[in-house]
């Protein structure tokens, strides 16, 4: 079976932009009307997916999408606290009718009513929610909701509730930014893969996993720059006194969404393949099919197909490491009889 | 020949490191004592370098340093423009008599003495300074001299008059960040490589070099996160209506400080042959080597020897890219009969 662990809601009714549109309105301006969700039908939830990530995740063999909100689109930046959990909330309840409409395909994550300096009490209760009562299988959890890189490294104690909370859960994270709000960087092209490298790092130098050895974190975007500089980071480690990168590997995973056949097959080099977990990031930052070759950008599994790997190995990156890291999809998928 | 476009004087006497720390004790206190730099003499100088990067360089087989100013030591955050002068010159008259006393194994690339909010009047003049009248080769620029990318994008018309300048002294410049001020970054393991990739995302959107079409910008550090994942920005590109990656190698060139063989073989194979320069960033972040292969993690030689080039591509790489994006350097070895 291909699992893929990381697609998004980027085709949601439009009610769902509507909402959020009359949220913002109302911080914009109090006299404005109440942001309420529209009534959205199964109809309309079957046919947002259908014709999009249903029908390209079967067309190119894959079988079950870990499937959460679109990732640009959880603006953790906009700082009141009561907005990002309606906001959580709504966009969370509909990756779970997904879930529950396409039970053999889609499994939810969730997003996070995180904020900038709104605290976690609330972040955590919806990662309570979800995957406590609605079974989601796993979160995203982004280390800058400021989106200006305002906040403090993850390492740092005030992220700790957190760490406790998905430990006791028993589900990992996916560290995912949203929108940038730096002109610097572009939010697609540089500030997700940014974030990437920089969570490695920060992870690099802490004992974070000392404290919370169950934590499990998937760096999505093939983890940023950490493959292509492995060696630079194996070093940096040495000389500063910092634990292997190596070590980390009991504990961080990187996913496979890197859009062509050099970078996943430095990818599969560099990383055991214990620690990728295959991924398209689909229908997501990019879309279209490369004119060069016919493969779509974003379809990863023929990079991955074509990377020289084992029988063993590819099972484990496309199946086997999906099922041990989310073992809440391990168990949907047993309780379906696969 | 090899010629290695990368190099940082990392070691030099400390007379240097106590004239910055009585400048930043004198904008603590005013009072304290005006900063000058103690006399260093040219057997200082010779001492500095001939047991560090001029052993290592011939040890490896290198014949030629471009030699700038420790990166981190920039601090271009430090938002006094005279400070900033004085420092910027201090540094480069360092570097150039380190090339006055090894013709032949050193040419300087300049310290610009840019601010946050300071303007670009000292920092052309210091460009012109050190390749109009000391024949420096090149300058490194920061792109975010705030050091919390506070700034605007190198796009920005902001920065013309320095491309301007670049253009008309005919030398490119190393984008290159110096220390990060935000914890979330680890200044040589994540701000060094996301300061890479966030300046390419901002070239690729932008028309930048159909203004400047002789600008030459060099991205170290193999391109931060770029030729990993090259697909994706083909991709974004094509999807955003932006101007193809390959475009910018007209004007974009990527350094080989990548610190093993698999992102080596990764940039050789994505890159072509002539956009890339030979730079092992020496002494820089990473010293040491390898325990398991025993070679030095910045011994970038011997990854680049094993990366499978023909002859052509390997002169290419080692050379005679180096001499053609920077004239200046070209000029100083053929009046040596190189």
């Amino acid at each position: 079976m291909i699992i893929d662990v990381h697609g998004h809601y980027t085709t949601a009714p439009g009610e769902l932009a509507a909402f959020r549109d009359a949220q913002l309105a109302r911080l914009e301006n109090p006299g404005a009307a109440s942001a309420a969700l529209a009534a959205i039908s199964d109809d309309q939830v079957r046919e947002s997916v259908e014709n999009n990530q249903l029908r390209v995740l079967s067309e190119r063999g894959g079988e079950m999408m870990l499937f959460s909100p679109k990732a640009s689109g959880m603006e953790h930046h906009v700082p009141d606290p009561k907005v990002a959990e309606a906001w959580a909330r709504a966009s969370n309840d509909l990756v779970h009718r997904v879930g529950e409409l396409f039970p053999e395909h889609f499994a939810p994550v969730a997003q996070l009513p995180q904020t900038p300096a709104g605290g976690l009490d609330h972040v955590v209760a919806e990662a309570r929610r979800t995957v406590g009562e609605l079974e989601f299988v796993g979160v995203n959890v982004n280390p800058d909701p400021s989106g200006t890189w305002a906040g403090l490294p993850v390492t740092d104690e005030s992220w700790f509730p957190l760490w406790e909370t998905l430990e006791e859960l028993d589900v990992p994270a996916m560290v995912h930014v949203s929108t940038a709000c730096n002109p610097n960087f572009h939010t697609l092209g540089a500030h997700y893969l940014n974030a990437d490298t920089s969570v490695f790092v920060q992870l690099l130098q802490s004992d974070l996993f000392e404290r919370f050895p169950r934590l499990r974190l998937v760096l999505p975007h093939g983890g940023g720059a950490v493959p292509y500089h492995w060696g630079r980071y194996r070093g940096l480690a040495m000389r500063n006194g910092w634990q292997d990168p190596g070590e980390l590997l009991r504990n961080v995973f990187f996913d496979t969404a890197v859009y062509h056949q050099p970078g996943i097959d430095l990818l599969t080099e560099v990383i055991p393949a214990t620690n990728i977990l295959f991924a398209s990031e689909m229908l997501g930052a990019v879309r279209g099919a490369d004119p060069a070759t016919g493969i779509g950008w974003d379809d990863t599994l023929r990079y991955v197909e074509r990377a020289g790997l084992d029988d063993d190995d590819f099972a484990a990156i496309t199946e086997v490491n999906a099922r041990r890291v989310y073992p809440a999809l391990d168990r949907r998928l047993t309780a379906q009889g696969r």
